[in-house]
């Protein structure tokens, strides 16, 4: 890579392909092309409509999207109208959820995708839609539409940029990259600052690659296992998140081990170090749990403990809330004592950006871990200042 | 009542007794003392020991304690060396929980509850112990054990207000009642304001009574059910909570219908009121769910969101975070859309003290409803300035 380049894999916690070298990140796997334009959603004239698609044919895709109820109208038309696993454009906009916004929003998000895929002259069902921003507002669908023709007509092979720009909401910044390795290269461009949730990756991710994935989905999803769900900012799910793997098989290569997983995860912690407010990213840690189920509830229970988050952002080696979190996930339970010979808090204190955290059950061999953002000032400030 | 005393049941949520009488909040139920000491563990000469006593050998009692499987030392006295039916007493400090305090801690919580049995007089298994404060610091015993002695050289009949300002700890200020109606007087002292959790109250509270309970058990279960565990400020489940409930019996007449749970209730809402940086409370309601654990997980959703929390801060009507806090926590399921017909969001934006927020699920005829406090600037202060 570039030594002038600031490196992607840039966390502790992210193990990147042995060799790698690190591209332009508004550049696209090659077969890929994008662009954001600007309609008016967000006002003051920022890119808020994108348009990714892939030149060839034949594409093996995936999609995970949100398994929130009350699920956005582009999250079900995403579901019911669309082809996950041969998926050649997706078409986004930001400033606009397009949730809880009834029988016109679902006929607003498949307009959105019909105009996507007419000036694409693809299939409908080959289109999907995204969209991330204020929950319960009517879509203006006409200046989304424009939007969306206006993108057609800009793709780019180097529209990474101008796309990751397209989906950003509360983002401090674009979250990209377009890393080769062997044969391969993935781009990949993801948003997300808050209801940034366990459970699943709460946020829009977008990845392209001219590898060969035969199992786009299996892939997909053991990779989001252990980075978009790993994570949580402030404990909720959104009505919107989704996650589309493209890959063409140009390059004649599969995947190199382990690429595409900190791809994601790289992304999924830079999700949390700009979630709402935060100034630093712990990783919770549980140890000695009986299963995988109670090691999970743990973590997710310190992460999501404010007052956890809040001694994160004190610089606080808090351990006695860690064990009043791990003692309330297991409520009602037997446990032995939890003093501090099995808890490490003192990374809390330290003045790094990233903070370790472990604590051990010690009742069984199972573990797990989940990465979550410090509670602050600014996150008050960002949510109670945020009119509708 | 006196015109001139504040009135304690000021919630327009609390249905009071018809008819009642408030009396001085430091006088307690006839037949009971309380008093409180400082014995330096808050410093600054701060009253922090407290005991609190009946006088009759024969009192129908209860206790409810967390449900934290990390539980407090004094926690597991109470579940392993007391008899809950009978308690006469009850010793209590603040300024340290007892809590990760490992077997130093349990013999601590023992010999503080022996020291208070063997000034009063009874037996050991009669007094019940509870402690709140710093989690994971060792109790000065000899400390807490001069208090005790000295607090029951000192016990009133109007011991109350001491007894209240024993327990406190990020409270603004105590939380006390005494109350007369009919034939019958009850008294309570109760505390909390962080770690304050769905699931059971969390807090200390002590509620004294000189009327005929015949199954204390069950009724103060009964009244929990409907204040102190309909309440939330931080989703934090303590490690130390304890409610007990004592009654003598001498007044020959059974509880005035609703009293018991108008006081629990009331002092629920102080709590929440006081919640740490507090300065709203909210009403979550849930209707048209399925059944009542469907009503009551979406009711907890709603009332442990952040992004709730701060638009209640806020003064923000966004029904679409209430929307999206319902989806989560019926994640998976098929939901009719939740839109602004649905959900009634404009007390939030309201200047009230108090705000309602309810959201109907429209899928069946059960409901629940949860209070809980705003999230706000004061409440990141207190807990990442607090330092261990």
């Amino acid at each position: 890579m570039s030594p002038a380049t600031r490196t992607f894999f840039r966390s502790r916690w992210v193990e990147p392909p042995p060799e790698f070298e690190q591209l332009d990140p508004a550049e696209l796997a090659p077969g890929f092309r994008a662009a954001g334009v600007a309609c008016g959603l967000k006002g003051g004239g920022e890119t808020d409509v994108g348009v990714l698609a892939c030149d060839a044919e034949e594409v093996s895709s995936a999609l995970a999207l949100t398994r929130n109820a009350a699920a956005a109208a582009p999250i079900r038309v995403c579901r019911q109208e669309c082809d996950a696993a041969a998926l050649r454009a997706v078409a986004v906009n930001s400033g606009n959820a397009n949730a809880a916004t009834g029988e016109q929003g679902y006929r607003d998000a498949l307009a959105m995708r019909d105009a996507a895929a007419e000036a694409l002259n693809v299939e409908p069902r080959t289109v999907a839609v995204a969209e991330t921003g204020t929950i319960g507002v009517p879509l203006d669908i006409d200046a989304v539409t424009t939007g969306v023709l206006e993108a057609v007509q800009g793709l780019s092979a180097s529209g990474g940029e101008d796309f990751s720009q397209a989906i950003m909401t509360t983002d401090s910044g674009p979250k990209r990259c377009a890393i080769r390795a062997g044969e391969v290269t993935v781009s990949a461009q993801a948003k997300g600052a808050g209801m940034i949730e366990p459970g699943f990756a709460t946020m829009l991710c977008f990845v392209q690659t001219d590898a060969v994935v035969s199992d786009p989905d299996k892939v997909l999803r053991s990779a989001l296992a252990d980075s978009m769900e790993r994570i949580t900012v402030d404990g909720q799910m959104s009505t919107n998140d989704t996650v589309m793997l493209q890959a063409t098989g140009a390059s004649g290569s599969v995947l190199p081990k382990g690429l595409l997983e900190a791809v994601l995860l790289q992304l999924a912690l830079e999700i949390v170090a700009d979630g709402e407010g935060a100034t630093r990213v712990g990783r919770a840690e549980v140890t000695g749990a009986k299963n995988g189920d109670e090691a999970e509830r743990v973590a997710r229970a310190i992460a999501n403990s404010p007052l956890v988050k809040t001694a994160l952002f004190g610089r606080d080696s808090n351990w006695g809330r860690i064990a009043q979190a791990a003692g309330m996930a297991l409520a009602g339970e037997e446990l032995e004592e939890l003093g501090p010979d099995r808890i490490r808090a003192g990374e809390l204190a330290s003045e790094g950006a990233e903070a370790e955290l472990s604590i051990n059950l010690g009742r069984g061999k199972a573990r797990a871990h989940v990465y979550f953002s410090d509670l602050t000032h600014d996150y008050i400030r960002i949510n109670a200042e945020y009119t509708t």
